[in-house]
Parts: C-alpha cells; structure tokens; sequence
C-alpha cells in the first residue's frame, strides 16, 4: 500500500489549483494592504519547511518589491524582550500549523507598532492566522504525512502567487497558472524514474544550489534528513567552499539543483568541480550536464517558479530511500508535526 | 611542534587588545557616520567565518539600534542584476580578505544608492574596504592558518566595540575592555582540559546554540567540519524540532553552547531532550548541567560577549581532534584561505 506521504505528494498539483483558484482575491488583498503603507523592508517568521519557502520569498518578493527580506530572528522578541523598530516594515509568517508562539509573538509585535501583516498558513483558525491584518490560506487540505509536501508546495505557490499580483505582471501570472500541469507531469516522471537506490548506501550528502535553487536545495535536504535520517545539508557553492568543502567524503552523492536560468552556471562548475575531487555527483536538470547521474526535471519551467517542480525529485527520493531502509514515512522517528518553541 | 593555528589560538587575547586599543576612534566614526543617515534596518554582507560573525550582528547590532538586520543575498546583486532598493539600510560587509567579488558588490550597491557603508576587514588595502565609508581595520595581524581563528574573534570584537560606542553605554564598553584577560583564561583553560577524545570517534556532531549563542554553535560547527571532516550541523532548539532532529545519531555528540543568560535554559532542555534520546551530550557551560560532559567556560562572562569565550574550546576540540586524526591542522584538504564567488 502506498504511504499517505507518497498520496499527498501526488495531491500537489490539485492543492496548487485549488489555491491559485481560490485565493488570488485574498493576494489582491494582501497587495492593497501594502499599497497604503510605505514599505522598506520584509521581515519574514517562519521554520522548518515554512523556512525554506521564506528563502523563496527572499529572492521572490524582493524581486517584486525590489525591497530587502530580513528572516526574522524570533528569539529578540520573545526570550530577549527587545524586539526591534519595524518602521518601513511589512511582516509575514508562514506558518502550516499556524501554531509556533515564536512566530506568533513576531507578528504580534509588527501590529502592535502598526505595521502591515500578512500571514500565509495552512489553518485560517490559528493564532498566527488571528495576528495577521490579512490571511492567506494556503488550501492544501489536511495534511497526515508528518513530513511536509503539499503544504510546502502551496507555501511555495502562495509566495509566487503574491509575487504575480504585487508586480501586475501578466506574463508571470500566466506562468504560474500553468504551472499545476507541469507539477503533474514533474511527479509522473519523478515516480517513474527515480528509485532512491543513489542515496541508499550514502551516511551523509550534499544539496547545492544558489538564488532561487537554494530554497529547493534546503528543502530536499530537509526531507531525506527526516525521512532516511541521512546526514544532509544544503550550501550555496560560496559558502561550501568557506569551510564545509573539506567535509565532503569521496563517493558520497553531491546533488545540484540546476534548472535552467541564471544561478545554473555557479551549480554546474561547482558540481563539476566536486566530481574531479571524486564525489558522486547528481544534476536535478532538464537536460544531461556531464554529472554521474541525472534526476530529470520537465521544460519549459521558468527558473522563478522551478521551485514546484525542481523540488519533486527530490522529494520522491526522500520517500524511496526511506522505504528501501524500512522506516515509517509517515512518522519519522522522533518527529512531530507541530513544534511549540517560545 | 605546535601548528600555526594553536599559536593563532593563543594570539587571540593580544590582538582582541590591540582592536580595543587602536580602533576606538575608527568606532566613532562609523557612529557619527549613522548619526548622519535615517537607519531602518541594517544589511550585512559576508561569508564562511565571516557569515558567523554577521550573526552575531544580527543580535548585537540589531539590539544597538534596535532595527532589524537582513542578511544580504549577494546572488540578487550579481548574477540576477537584481539589487534591492537599500532607502533606511546600512550596509556593512565583514571580509578578512576583503576581496570576495559578489561582497564588493554589495557595498558597491550600497554606495551608488548613497547609502552610509561600513566595512570590517582586516586587509585594509582590500577592495572592500576601498568600497566602503567608513573601514574599520579588524587587526588580527596576518592569519596565516587556513582555518580562521583570531580574525573571526577580532570581528566578533570589533561588532561589539560597534556596539558599545553606538548605545554609548560605559557598562558594555567596561565589560568589552575586559575581555582581552577573560579569552586568555580561557584559552589556558581550554588548552589544559579539552582533548578532542569525545569527537575523535564521531562521524557527525550536532551544535546547538540560540540568540547570541547560535553564533557561535555556528562557529565551532565550521571549524570542526573544515579541521576534522567531520559532519557537523549547528541549529537551534527551534529548527532541530522541524524535521533534523530525526537524522541524529544514537550516541553521536550533540555540543550545547550554554553561557549563563537568556539563551541558556533553551539550550540545556534540547540536551536534556537529546540525551534522554541516547545522544552523548556535552555542555559549553561555566557550571555542571546534567549532560555527558563539560568543556567549562571562564566566568563572569556577560552573554553578550560570550562568543569570544565559549568558542575557545570549539576551537580548542577542533584542533585537537584534528590532530588525533592525523590531519594537517593548517591547511585542510581542499580549503582555500580566499575564495572569489561572484
């Protein structure tokens, strides 16, 4: 029988119709709010799979506004009472359960000072949904799976979704609304190709990507580090080369998340590089860069919304590995689906 | 013979003094500089060791001026001629090269938008410092071991020296000034008692760190992995519930950076969480906390300024297990002291 994690991976492009859908209003919303304010900077809650997306909307909403994104640090608000000015600021949380008091307590501090709030989150009756000045529900339905999927998708989609009604670009809302068909197809062939045997033998890896490829990196790594409990981290190729580099074994598998578009170029040469030191390096590529193994991804994705797609492969190679070591997908050891930090 | 970098270790309490001594005035500087702008929020650019240490300024510097500190993503400046509008921003690059193309290129930004630059390098003459207002020279003195030891405690030193003028408050310039002896107690103390034995069999080691001390869970974890090759993660209590905290091993070390303060109690009931899941864990702590083992700390340490002592025996581990290992200590395998990303 297949896990309820293998089901929710399929249900994504559905849950990013239905939000693309439903909520595009609510977005419109979320961008008059901002037009009555004058907006500097974004300070953005959230952790976990929530945080990978945050590193999405780094490079995306700062692109739409052409404004600075600052991950907020929540600890300034809550165990050292000294939360920071927010003038210019507009906060968001993102947040699937809606129930972290660390990201609750950040938008709670940006109403206080009368700042704009957003809050993109799985559960519309939540306390960060009742902080926020707008909520977005991410209309993923009910997720099981203690591992986020489909949650993170929709979290992904919000994001792009907000990006394409701040910018009134045309050209971009096409691109995203075309986007569920190609997420669909992205799972057809990742489940039909990829079998996780790369990873099976390998105790740690490495994800690599930049820009916009770095939330997908962080995000795979994310989901075999809980599913197999292999050792992963995700590294832009700058920072891998201050330090972490010299950790990297002989053999064990090197992934580059290397969709077409600007930040490809630096993840090929770094795998490239890593390969001549003996590395056993895979491309998540459309076409077939001179790498040992490639995870294929669909066309005609544009880089800015590659994260939907990029991220499947990985995702189902999460769920193989995990299945091949005979863990529980659906409730990795030691996990919990909602974590309460103060 | 001892290596270049224990003699760097122990060098650290003579150069944080002669950054005390001689840089005072270059502080002042950059706080009339800002005295000058309207500052919103702050942006840092810097990478590796680096990159640590702007961590820390998210803290310090964000509680100085209480504003919130972006973390700048170099790759919107450079490969996606994207940069941000910086209107409210201080922009500060930390580099002890000074010479990495795409932090120039933030500086860069920064300036053409007539936005107050600082720069904290310890190559004066460097590009980077050539593009800021204001260099603030971190004079460590030449580093000549490839793991940086005494520039990362110098930037450490001077972000707090930034501190202390800024707020002008003559407590934390008093507490500063005392440093210099508390890091040369701890480096014999650290010396004496840290043996890299409970490493030494370790395949991968977990740091954990929260506020001010995730700064330097982030350190230790950097120096570890680049000494030792050993898989190193640092996290906070918070991020390790979302989904890494599956991938620790049984019995593999787990190094809580506990110094007395807000931050602490945090810390203690992960390890105590940890421990009671079978991890070995070990305290960076001034007293005896219920865990496996204990790398003490000197005391009397306020928290603020606690990464210049509880990194020592981080640093001190890494060597030594480095050491043990048969490594070479000054140039770890495929490290470069300079890395150009652009």
């Amino acid at each position: 029988m297949a896990s309820i994690l293998e089901s929710e991976i399929r249900e994504q492009p559905a849950a990013l119709e239905r939000l693309l859908k439903t909520q595009s209003g609510r977005a419109r919303e979320a961008g008059h709010l901002l037009a009555r304010h004058d907006i500097r900077f974004i300070v953005i809650a959230a952790r976990g799979s929530s945080g990978n997306a945050a590193r999405y909307a780094q490079y995306v909403l700062g692109r739409a506004h052409r404004v600075p994104v600052a991950l907020a640090t929540p600890s300034l608000y809550t165990i050292y009472g000294q939360p920071p000015r927010l003038d210019g600021a507009l906060v968001l949380a993102i947040s699937q359960s809606g129930s972290s008091p660390d990201i609750v307590s950040v938008l709670e501090e940006g109403r206080r000072q009368g700042r704009p709030t957003i809050a993109l989150t799985n559960t519309p009756g939540s306390a960060v949904a009742a902080a926020a000045d707008v909520v977005l529900p991410l209309e993923a339905g009910e997720e099981r799976s203690v591992a986020a999927s489909k949650t993170y998708s929709n979290s992904i989609g919000a994001i792009a979704l907000l990006f394409s009604v701040f910018t009134e670009d045309k050209v971009a809302a096409d691109e995203l609304h075309r986007m569920p068909e190609f997420v669909a197809s992205q799972i057809d062939l990742s489940l039909r190709e990829v079998d996780g045997l790369a990873l099976n033998d390998a105790r740690s890896a490495a994800i690599i990507g930049r820009g916009v490829t770095y939330t997908t990196a962080h995000e795979i790594a994310l989901k075999i580090r809980e599913l197999s409990g292999i050792l992963v981290e995700a590294w832009s190729p700058a920072d891998l080369r201050h330090g972490p580099i010299a950790a990297l074994v002989t053999g064990s598998p090197v992934i580059g998340v290397a969709p077409p578009g600007p930040a490809q170029a630096s993840v090929l040469e770094m795998l490239a590089e890593l390969r001549g030191r003996g590395a056993n390096t895979i491309a998540i590529a459309e076409d077939r860069p001179p790498v040992d193994d490639v995870l294929r991804i669909v066309g005609d994705v544009p880089e800015w919304l590659s994260p939907l797609t990029a991220v499947v492969p990985g995702q189902v190679a999460a769920l193989r590995v995990a299945e091949l070591r005979g863990l529980d997908v659906d409730r990795p050891a030691g996990l919990q689906k909602v974590t309460l930090t103060r």
